[in-house]
Parts: C-alpha cells; structure tokens; sequence
C-alpha cells in the first residue's frame, strides 16, 4: 500500500492509495481514529452508490451505519442539498463522536466535508475518493457549496481524518472524467515539479487506459505535490494559492456556460493555456506554450474559450472570484515550468489574449 | 477602559468595554486588525438597526461600508437568513479582506459570525454585542443557526478579531432582556468564581436599574470567567462545556415551547435550578438550593417548568441536544458552588425532579 503523509496545523492525517480498499473502509477508520465514532453516514452520489456503496457499507461491522445519497453533479453543491444533508444527520441521530464518510468525487467530497465542518460545529469526516480529480479535492480541507452567483463561495477549511483512495473503482470513470481529473495532475507538476511534468509527458499519451501501476504512481506524485503546498500554507494564504493556476478563467468559463458544460478539468486546462501565455507576456516564462497546449489537444482536450463567450463577460466574472481583491484579478503565473507566482493584473493586460484563445466560429 | 484579553489556539484578541464605544467602531476597528479592511459589511436587526446603525456607520471614515438588517428574533437563525446574507455579501462585492461587523445580540453575533466563518471559507469579523447576554455570546467564537430539529445544530468555531462593548447601549434593552443576559451572569459565578456569585448577591437585589460602574464591573468579571474558561478549551473538548449548565433542560424548554417564548436566559434559569437540584442527589451539592431559587424570583426568574410541558417530552429532547452521545443525556452539575463536573444521567435519574419542578396548574 502506499501512503502519503499530511501535515497541516490543524490536523495531520494519511492518504491511503491501494487497489480495493473499498472494501475495507470500516476496518482501517478504525485504525485511523483516535476516538471511537459512535455512529457514520455515507454520503455518495446516485451514479457511485449503485456501483460501490453497498461494499463500503458492508466493511462496517457493528456501528450504526447511516445512508444518504444525492444527485450526482455539480448542481448538489447546493443550500437546498446542503440542509437535506443536515437533516439527514439529525434523523438519524448523529452525534458530536460520529464520523461522516464521503463516498464519490468532488462534488460528494466538498458537500459532505461542508457538511461535516458545520454539524454541531464540526464532526469527523473520512474522504474516499472515487475519481481521478478527487484526489486533488480530497486532500487539504477545503470544504465548500455554490452559491448562484460563483462557485464555491460558501464553505469552510475542515481536514480529514484520513483519505482511503481505491484505484480500482477509477476504471467506471468516462473518459470526459479522466480528462477532468489529469488536468490537476498536470497542474501539480507545472506549479512545482518539472521532473514528474517531464514524466507525465513521457509515460501518458492517452488517458483512454492508463495501466495500474503508473496510476498508482502519478496518484502518488500528485498528491505529494499537494501535500508539500497543504503543509506550508494550510488556509491558502500564501503558496496554496498556486493551485489555483487555471483555475480563475476556469472558474469564469464554468459560471458562463453554466456548471456542466465543461468539466471543472476541461475548464481548468482552457485556464491553463490562458495562465501560460499571459506568463510569457508578464513574467518571462520562456516555455513554449504551443507545445504545451498540443500535448493538451492529443489528450483529447479543447484548449480554446467557445466561440459564444465574450472577453468582457469573462472578465467581468473573473472579478467576482473569491482570489480576487478590491476589484483587481489576482492570478496565477509561472515564471518557469515548476515556479509559479500569483500576480495582480488589470484587466486591459488580459483582455487581448482573451479574445485570442476565443475559438474561430 | 476595561480590557479583557482572549487567548484561544486559533486566536488572541481583547474585549473592549466603555459606554459610548458605538460611535468609534470604525477608527478602534483600525488599531485592531493587522491587515486593513477592504470593506466591511455591519449586520444589525430591525430593533438595534434605527436606535445605533447610523452611528456606528458613521464611526468609518474611508471604507465602503455596506449594511443588513434581518428581522428581530431568534427565528432569524435560519437557513433562509443565512443564504439571504451571504447574497447580500457577494452582491456588496465583499472579498477575503473585508470584514464583518455584528452589531446586536446573540442573534446577530451567532448568525453574522456564522456567515463569516463560511463566506469565501471564512473572513474576518467584529463583535459589537448591544445585550446583555451577549456578554457571554460574543465571546469565545462559537457561531451557529438553528435546525427545525434542534437550536445552534449548524455552526462552526470562528473566533472574532476583537469584542467591542458599549455599556451604554444596553440601557434601551427591556427587563426581560435583562433578566436574559444576567442568567449568564450568574451562570459565571456559579460554575467557576463563588466570590463573584457572592458579590452579585449581595450587590444585585433588582434588575430595574443597575448602575453604570457596576454594570462595567460585572461585565469585566463575567467575560474574566468566559475568558478563563475557552483560553483553557477553545473547542469545548473538556471544560467548556461547563457554560452549559442549564442549558440541557434550557434549550428543550425553548425547543418544546417554540423560540422567543421565554428568553434563553429564563429557559436557562429554570435549567439552572433543576441542575442544582440534580446536583444535590448525584454529586454532592451541599448549598441551599432553595435560597438559590429564592434570590432568582427575587430577580423576577420563573424557576418553575410551564404547567402543559410534560417530563418525558422534555427529556427525549434534551437527548436529542449536541451535547449527548450515544442516547444519553450529558450534563453539566455542581459539585459544589464554584466547582462544575459533567455527568452522563438516565431518564430514569432526571424524571422524578423534572416533574417534581413542573409548575402546578
Ligand atoms: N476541495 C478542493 O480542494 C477541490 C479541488 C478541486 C475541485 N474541487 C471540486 O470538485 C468538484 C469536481 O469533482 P469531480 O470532477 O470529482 O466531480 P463529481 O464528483 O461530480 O464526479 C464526476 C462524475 O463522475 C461520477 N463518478 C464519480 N466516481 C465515479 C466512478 N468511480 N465511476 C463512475 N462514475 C463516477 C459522478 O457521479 C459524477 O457524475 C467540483 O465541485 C470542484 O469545485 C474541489
Ligand atoms: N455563541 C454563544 O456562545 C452563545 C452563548 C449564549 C447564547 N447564544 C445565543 O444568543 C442568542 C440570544 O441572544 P440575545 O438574548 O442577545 O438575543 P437577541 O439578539 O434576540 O436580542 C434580544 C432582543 O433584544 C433586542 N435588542 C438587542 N440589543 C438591544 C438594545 N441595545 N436595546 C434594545 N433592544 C435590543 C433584539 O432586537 C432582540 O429583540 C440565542 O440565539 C443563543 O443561542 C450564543
């Protein structure tokens, strides 16, 4: 089994990654938790609980075992969810000593933690990642709802006791979801370890069947990459901001197309190709980002901004976005592949590269 | 001015207490934080809103200072409330260095703080607590709303920057609200600090008309005892929950008669002595209960349970509260004036005294 160590102030915990271990869910919370938990709910999505809750369920021997599922997709993230959820825990009698478990991607991880970080003031909470971009969003605490007017807005840092990551149930992803997924993947090596990046782009030329054993260790890599960045600035004051690289176009263009359209990963590649250039232009990145953006496009992602956006709405969203401040955009550049920064820039800088990445009708 | 100094884990700030304090939020707000604010937001409700709103807005000079007023009443610690605010929030183009101000009582302080611990993850936030009660309420940094099923069930810990106090605000406050803050008051005295009980007993025979310079006095000694008591045990793993004597029996009398039909300081009071009664046939008591109650009727307390409420009722829940586990019910009792423990009781231990304290029709 291999194991990544998180360190943060708060809280320091573990991320298991091994082929199965769904299976055993009950068994190793036992082992991680300092306390006993009086009862668990498993929260989950209507496309993973048919596929694996009832196996998760059974790894538990004698708690009282809780279960609730909602709607897979973005749109769950919401208030209404959000207080179903609570209601749920309440029905069923949770207590301060219980333990939620988060069974499915992000969307199940970041409302289930939410969940969790707010139940009497905040519960115990284990993530089980059960996609490829989940294991960026089920490390590091950060929690979170929609609000309808921008994404994530609503929400709190809340670590996890533990991370238990089975690789085996990656393999009834789409390929859309594995897309989505290795656009973290690739974001890790690009903010911070050129080595792995170079790796990537050696062992991956598709993500249609990626075998197991280089998925254990890009999920090894990445996450120790996420690990370090969690480990100095726990409640992104500084460095933790670089993970947000592609994510503010990324942010704007889900808002615009509505959540959905694009997955947060396709959204955040577009986002990355953006962030590039406009490091070229602003902080001396010399890469060459054609070569870049055509690895991108043979991995099956679009890198340009659909053809019905405009530069200006995007802007415009761009501002409202939570790294933003007194009505500037701050983003996040690479000053070389491995080094990133975060900047302030106006929005005539980016204006004209906007318009540039718009796809040609 | 009187100072009180709070030292938790995840922060240390003061509690500031002066008649008139009011009119200069804005410049002491300055003095207070270490990293200006980009905006600030002041939440109030429609009673506290016309008597001091203007006067604390206009106590900014150069801030955009945006304004909400919710409704008066417990019944705004609501889900709909919170969403409510947290739109207000994103439309005022709040970001992660603007700050919240919470001027009112225990309603505003618990609900604004709530809606600080969560926009954007969390942003910084001001205490002006205008009760009584809020003495207690403002300090510490638990922050919450009300479920359906049970009160303060969804909230965080987020501790404030900085507490400010204006004794002369508390003056508009009715009786009532009087006798709700100084149920915390004496709830100080009881737990932790006899001397202080003493002192108010002897000082305070009627809530009519308190003196300012004792007022101050009591104000610094009460928030000492809070002070104490969460730098020692921020998350309420140990002896914080002894600030909640009373409150197992309180918070079902305002859950079974519906909120802001007795104030949670006489919900609290009629707790109290039931606690006190509890604590004579479990822990040891030694004191005169009796005179105890006494001097609370004195004080125009009812220390009597309503006629229609029925004991089992009452304790199925009191074991719904957060602070039981496992279907027990955790309280907190006196083993004697000045010295609280936490014992877990039956329904059988409590029943007979709960129906012993029912009013007799
Ligand atoms: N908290 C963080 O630090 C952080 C970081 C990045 C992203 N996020 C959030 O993560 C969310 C996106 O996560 P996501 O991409 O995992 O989305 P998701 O949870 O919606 O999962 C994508 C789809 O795959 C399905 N699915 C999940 N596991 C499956 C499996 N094993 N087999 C088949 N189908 C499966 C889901 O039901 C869903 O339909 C966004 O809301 C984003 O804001 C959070
Ligand atoms: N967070 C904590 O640690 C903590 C501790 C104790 C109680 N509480 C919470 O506090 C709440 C009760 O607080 P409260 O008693 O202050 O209630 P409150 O905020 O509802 O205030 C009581 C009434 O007095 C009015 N009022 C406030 N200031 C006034 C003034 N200066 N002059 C005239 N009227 C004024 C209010 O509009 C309201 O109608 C409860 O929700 C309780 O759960 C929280």
């Amino acid at each position: 089994m291999r194991k990544v160590a998180i360190k943060t102030p708060s809280k320091s915990y573990e991320v298991f990654i091994e082929a199965g271990l769904r299976r055993e869910i009950g068994r190793r919370m036992d082992d991680v938790l300092a306390q006993p938990a009086s009862s668990v709910l498993i929260i989950s999505d209507s496309v993973v609980a048919p596929l694996y809750l009832d196996e998760v369920k059974n790894s538990f021997s004698d708690l009282a075992v809780h279960t609730a599922v909602i709607e897979a997709g973005e749109a769950s993230k919401s208030f209404t969810v959000f207080e179903q959820l609570l209601t749920k825990a309440l029905e069923a009698g949770l207590d301060r000593k219980s333990v939620i478990v988060a069974l499915g991607g992000g969307v199940v991880g970041d409302i289930a933690g939410f969940v969790a970080a707010t139940f009497m003031r905040g519960i115990r909470f284990i993530q089980v990642p059960t996609t490829l971009l989940a294991h960026d969003s089920s490390v590091g605490g950060k929690v979170a709802i929609n609000h309808p007017l921008g994404k994530n807005m609503v929400g709190s840092f809340h670590q996890p006791e533990a991370v238990f990551y089975d690789t085996e149930v990656l393999y009834s992803l789409s390929e859309r979801e594995w897309r989505s997924g290795f656009a973290e993947v690739m974001k890790h090596g690009l903010i911070r370890k050129p080595s792995f990046l170079t790796w990537l782009q050696t062992t991956i030329s598709s993500l249609e069947s990626i075998p197991v054993e280089v998925l254990d260790e890009l999920l090894e890599q990445s996450i120790a990459v996420k690990a370090e960045i969690v480990a100095e600035d726990e409640k992104e004051a500084g460095v933790r901001a670089y993970l947000n690289l592609g994510h503010t176009l990324g942010h704007a263009l889900e808002t615009k197309l509505g959540y959905g359209k694009l997955t947060h990963g396709e959204a955040v590649v577009i986002g990355i190709v953006f962030a590039m250039r406009l490091s070229g232009k602003l902080c001396g990145l010399s890469a060459n980002v054609d070569d870049y953006e055509k690895w991108f496009q043979r991995l099956g992602y679009d890198t340009k901004i659909p053809a019905h956006l405009q530069a200006d709405e995007l802007i415009e969203t761009m501002m409202k976005d939570k790294k933003t401040e007194g009505g500037t955009i701050r983003m996040v550049l690479l000053r070389s592949i491995g080094e990133a920064t975060t900047m302030t820039v106006s929005s005539d800088e980016i204006k004209q590269l906007l318009v540039e990445q718009v796809e040609v009708d």
